[in-house]
């Protein structure tokens, strides 16, 4: 591994770069309740670009020797990086990109601690409170300005996508940038990268000088999916309910590419969010795109949300096929309806403030065989709580699947039972197995898929797929 | 009044643009703990320039009905005035500079309230923690600049001068500026204002487009001293120990203008943090500076400062006598030297963290009669902590002049007493006397001057000037 | 003189940084056809600031050895300076004013140069040609700013003042400063540097960074008046016509402060101008100011105007006495005015293409015996052709007083003879007396003034003052 | 046609924004004169991005009814545009980019035709003067920037290549963005696009916001080559000659890709220059690279260079195969030498002044049947000559190929003939033969290649190709 890393000296680029002697010695503190060991493994994941790897824990261990200190000097502080991957590196000397990352990273572990740790305020667990931390974290970062039309749409879609989708998500991102869109994903590669991408270049056709490519991600993910050094805003969420309602808040749209089941299960945070009582009359303008070949994919995903949410979920996105122009279009028509509705109510650009974020949606769902059983299935609920409940279940399937916890669970107790309304569940439970059959279940080893849940038709008591 | 007061809804300018919904709360908030009133009257304070006040209370009092909200708005925050002091206008828009200093202003109200309610950290009182506070202030402000080569220059002196001083002072800051040095005070009129003003036209000449004029405040005093509007980096520290900090923290150098007793009690502090042993070897050009006329009064102080804390202490200052290029060269020789020294150290340029400052220089000293009684006044004591001492002698002499709570403790239990060597408290009573002579020693009121202390002299027992 | 003088060598700022090697060549040319001599002469005359001299010729003799070079380097061209004034630099340094107005009288020689010297179209003498002649000098010095709001006043007055009416020019341009209004000015000391000071100030205090402060000159005054180092855009014009003329295109309103006979040289130009039937309904704000002391010299002007030319040519102007916020309120809707008239008029903001300048104000007079005898001065003639004769007749006067070429003619064949209307010809006979008394009429020498015209009475032979 | 127009008003945009009257007339005339067809052409021919055409007059036959007026208005100049192609436009609105380019050809034509027509010195033939010119042009056109490193790669190559070879350009482009350089095309489709997109994306990586992505090209090409919008720096040079020896001077190293018979005419205009004896010393790196199907094309040019002009003219160059970071970096490391070498001579950064360009490298060659068989080609001159006489051959040979007067020529006289050392002869004509066979030979219609130069060996007499 030795060639392949580099030892360096870097400036900070772009965010904080002086840091009080109180924030040094907790980054340095390696102890439990210091930041050094949460630093280390998002700085490794910053620099570890081009890299494909699903899992934090691959990229810990293959860069076990990696090592940073921070350095005190009189124009700033310097970061020190022992055995860095060369990666992050062109003819020895650091990407800037990947500069301003690495202090991005610094930034917002450095800013989420002291205010999460320090302000009691914070802690507790009223909707308002989570939404007022997420959006010092955002205007924190710079990423909240003052006095901009709205023109941030977000990107959403699978990491791990073929060369023609690839292809076509900088096609679309050719087009809003061409149209003076800003780019916002999730900061990964696929089709987190291909919009900023071709976004890039339309900004370039339009001398567009501040064109932004913001990426929001969190610890959890940042390792798997490191942030293509395009972005130029980086943002750190503590957790992955905050990241999402950073994106609503934040975005004043949203195109959904194809992606696996976790593209399905933000379309369904999205829509649960939206579906709120309160949110009836805020535009957010959705479009769902893809290729040709993706076509069938859209209708499978619209044909799942009429059964279950109704066609009322169903008028709150597009499906565009083949027609990055249309896309762009529909993105540019819907942004500004969201700036007139902003207008007419005197309520932030930048920032969502009107949306009715449910703590439902704020909450992390732990996934268990008692919580996977206790789900309401039903439409005896609002349709956003049945949303959010879908989530749930297909959070757990997730986890069943892929991670450590859910996976270990299973193996010890058998799959997870999800019980309700056979009506709901069957639709479900098809859209998994199709799924399955198009790779879209990411799986650990090269076994065949064997289904982590079992449906409990609580009438006819009727299993799963298998 | 109405005549001369404003409606207006402005805009931020430079700072802090957006708000929380939580902040917002917190500034409308008009109980004992919410920000409100400090906000209106800070507000008011630095809208209130070309009108000369003594008093924070008299300026309240004038502006009974003048009140301020917040308005939110698409992008971003405004603020409704309403009967603001007309001062703050030209032909009915808001100065673009006072602007800036309302936000400022509003910015370090939230910023120091949500660091001080909110982080326990803060509140324990050990010298590091109020260092890191004043640090995170300076830094929330973007006073601290990495990158930058030291430039800043602290100009200390009256705010109530004489026509000629004035312009001695602007005619330092002229030469200043010719040498590229950025101008930090106190921001008030007088030997705050004339360094600036003459700095702007040297950095005219020099096409200095990035001129920096800080102004360091607080709320004490803001209102009786409003910022001129040339400042251009406003900074509301929470009280004048931490002000003081900030100064020889963020500053590179001092120039001392002839003042009243406050500029007395400045020159020991200053002299004090010095000559504390761990900054024996720190470099810190201190100049003080005036016309002709003033030669007699740095005499003054120079006698006095030999004899009671020893050559050594005036080793540390330069006086110079009607040479404004003398007093720019020395400055930019000093600040050089200052270069010097932190990059041997690989000290921040932005920040003098090397520099001790004893905790008896952090905390606040209140005058009473038994706090008074209790000072050591003699030699057998480090040098630093006598000068301390001093100090806060002269501060308790200046509370039973002109504060309120002093002059109310001596009227009902006669002049502070002060015990100790005759051989240093003569020589204090002599200067004492010589600013009185000399129209130094601000009086409420016209009435003959009577001294608000008596000297004990411990071995005669011989009283002081009465 | 080797004390006062400075070796050095000087990037370009601002302006021209790079030349061919054909330019190179011509600059170095010290033939009659070359460019160096011009060059030196120029380049000296803006190193020159601080010291006062009226003649480019004691400027020339004071500094016989001073010398420069063209220097050829990678990053672009060098300047080498030998035995320059010190007064252009600070502790060894160059001010980076005097720095831009070498490297603008270089741009402007050069540009002169091959614009004249090339182009046969621009030799003809027609107009029109002329006045393209004067946008391509005032377009390759930048000046010209498509997309800006108009905002340039041009100010005009004496360059010898006293104290306090310079600080009246200075309180002028603070007000002008403060409503974000440019100044334009012939550039030299006195009422032509007070108003860009104050300017100076007034945009700090609006956080104007790109107030600009425009002085036009050309190379038979540059000597005599320095341009101050606040100017950032300095113009050489070819010679006073075409200076004239730019101020009039390239400003959008003229305040004209006391001066002497220049001063009122210009006010006939200007009203010449504007009384052209063409120019009838361009609006074109005129103010003239001065001190209490002043209002009985704006008297004298305004009676000699009524008188010569008629109420209507007073109508073009406001005398305001002793309130710059008046002036500057005048201005700002002066200005405003220009801005409608030219959007209605599709007009550039930039170039007051629309206003007429007949050909008599754009060719130089040369005042002889001869040529002065010949004026036609009575109302037998449109106004604006009485203006322009009545302003040759003041510019031989001037000539005949101060000027080598007039003095001697003068000494040779006696005072030039002014024949005409003695309506017209006895008030010009008083104004001059009255200079006379009040010391605006400067001589050569300190003897007393002796006229160096006699007005022949057409009808009585009357003789002039002697 | 009429679908894919529009009609719009432009403004400015980077360059030209402000014209004086005389420059408008120009503009509108239509007369011979007059510049309203040049400018109506380039102007087409910029528009008109993403179609493919190789003939400027079948542009403007498609475009019959476009037009273009200008339009003066308060904040500068507009354009109208009538019948505008639809493809310089987004939703209605024009590509900032090709907005851009509007103004840069504005420029160009006007300034080279004031300078042309105007200035008589320019119009001598000797080789200073045209080099002056290019300077002059270009500093106007800003593209000469003091100041700055070297850092601008030039490349070259067919602007009609294969999507893999696209590809690659890209690849390199990207590694050269990587590393910081600019890139300098002649503007058109392929080669010489794929470099610059590719930079875009590095230099986003490195956030360079600056990056220049330069465009030279001229009036007798842009119509086939229209340059693409992301290059930000557009010049017109006045013909081919120039274009090519702007690219020697402004250039700091250049990267050839495969192309066709032009770019192999490039590279013998190229090493003409270099193998010039006053060239000897001159640092100019040149990477001739491809994929791996390129490698036998490159094999071919290097042998026929060997050949014809010697080892030494092949030690100018490096073939790199399949490796856009080791082209990369050999550019790097050549701009490096070069701009040691500048440094060491203390030659300008921007502009190659020591770089002699014999003046048969700047005279148009115009290929006759006379003037074809008067070339010498032969050993008995200097290397240099030799590929200047080689060059014009080829240049022949092309236009006998695809250029009307030479297909008419040919069609009435019969090929070209070409005499000379049949062991310079007969490798070149197995170039132009694998030309043929590789496609690279562009033929207007579809009809099989008949050669359009016979070889005359002068001793054996034997014939060319057929």
């Amino acid at each position: 591994m030795t060639d392949d890393t580099v030892n360096a000296l870097v400036s900070p680029e772009g965010s904080l770069e002086i840091l009080s002697s109180h924030e040094v010695n907790r980054l340095k503190d390696k102890s439990e309740g210091g930041l050094y060991r949460l630093f280390r493994q998002c700085a490794l994941a910053v620099m570890n670009i081009g890299t494909e790897t699903d899992d934090c824990k691959d990229l810990m261990d293959l860069h076990a020797d990696f090592d940073l200190r921070l350095i005190q000097q009189p124009r700033g502080l310097k970061l020190e990086l022992i055995n860095a991957p060369a990666s992050a590196f062109v003819d020895g000397e650091m990407l800037r990109g990947i500069r301003e990352h690495l202090f991005a990273v610094l930034r917002d572990i450095i800013y989420a601690h002291s205010i999460l740790a320090a302000a009691p305020g914070f802690r507790r667990d009223d909707g308002e409170t989570t939404t007022n931390l997420i959006f010092h974290i955002l205007r924190n970062a710079r990423v909240l300005r003052p006095g901009h039309q709205p023109d941030m749409v977000v990107c959403w879609g699978g990491h791990s996508i073929s060369r023609d989708e690839y292809k076509y998500t900088k096609d679309v991102g050719h087009e809003l940038g061409l149209r003076n869109l800003s780019i916002c994903t999730g900061c990964g590669p696929g089709a987190m990268k291909g919009p900023m991408k071709g976004a890039t270049i339309g900004h370039a056709k339009q001398r567009v000088t501040g064109g932004r490519y913001i990426g929001i991600t969190e610890p959890g993910i940042i390792g798997a999916e490191a942030p293509n050094p395009i972005v130029n805003e980086l943002v750190i969420m503590p957790d992955i309910e905050k990241r999402l309602e950073a994106f609503v808040r934040a975005g004043h749209g949203i195109v959904i590419f194809p992606g696996g089941v976790g593209t399905a299960e933000e379309i369904l945070y999205l829509l649960g969010v939206l579906l709120h009582p309160d949110n009836r009359h805020i535009p957010f303008p959705i479009v769902m795109t893809g290729r040709q070949e993706n076509a069938e994919y859209f209708r499978m995903i619209d044909r799942f949300i009429r059964n279950a949410l109704g066609d009322e979920a169903a008028d709150h996105y597009e499906i565009i096929i083949d027609d990055p122009v249309a896309v762009a279009r529909a993105m540019k028509h819907g942004v500004e309806s969201v700036e007139a509705f902003r207008r007419e109510h005197q309520d932030a650009y930048y920032f969502n403030w009107m949306l009715t974020v449910d703590p439902v949606f704020q909450k992390p769902f732990d996934p268990t065989h008692e919580s996977m059983r206790a789900l309401q299935l039903d439409r005896d609920q609002p349709t956003y709580l049945l949303a959010a409940n879908l989530r749930k279940a297909f959070s757990g399937i997730v986890a069943g699947n892929v991670k450590e916890q859910g996976i270990r669970q299973v193996q010890e107790r058998g799959p997870f039972e999800i019980a309700g309304d056979p009506e709901l569940l069957r639709p479900l439970d098809d859209l998994l197995a199709a799924f399955v059959r198009q790779n879209r279940m990411k799986l650990p080893g090269s076994s065949a898929y064997r289904p982590s849940y079992r449906i409990i038709d609580t009438t006819t008591q009727s299993t799963g797929t298998d």
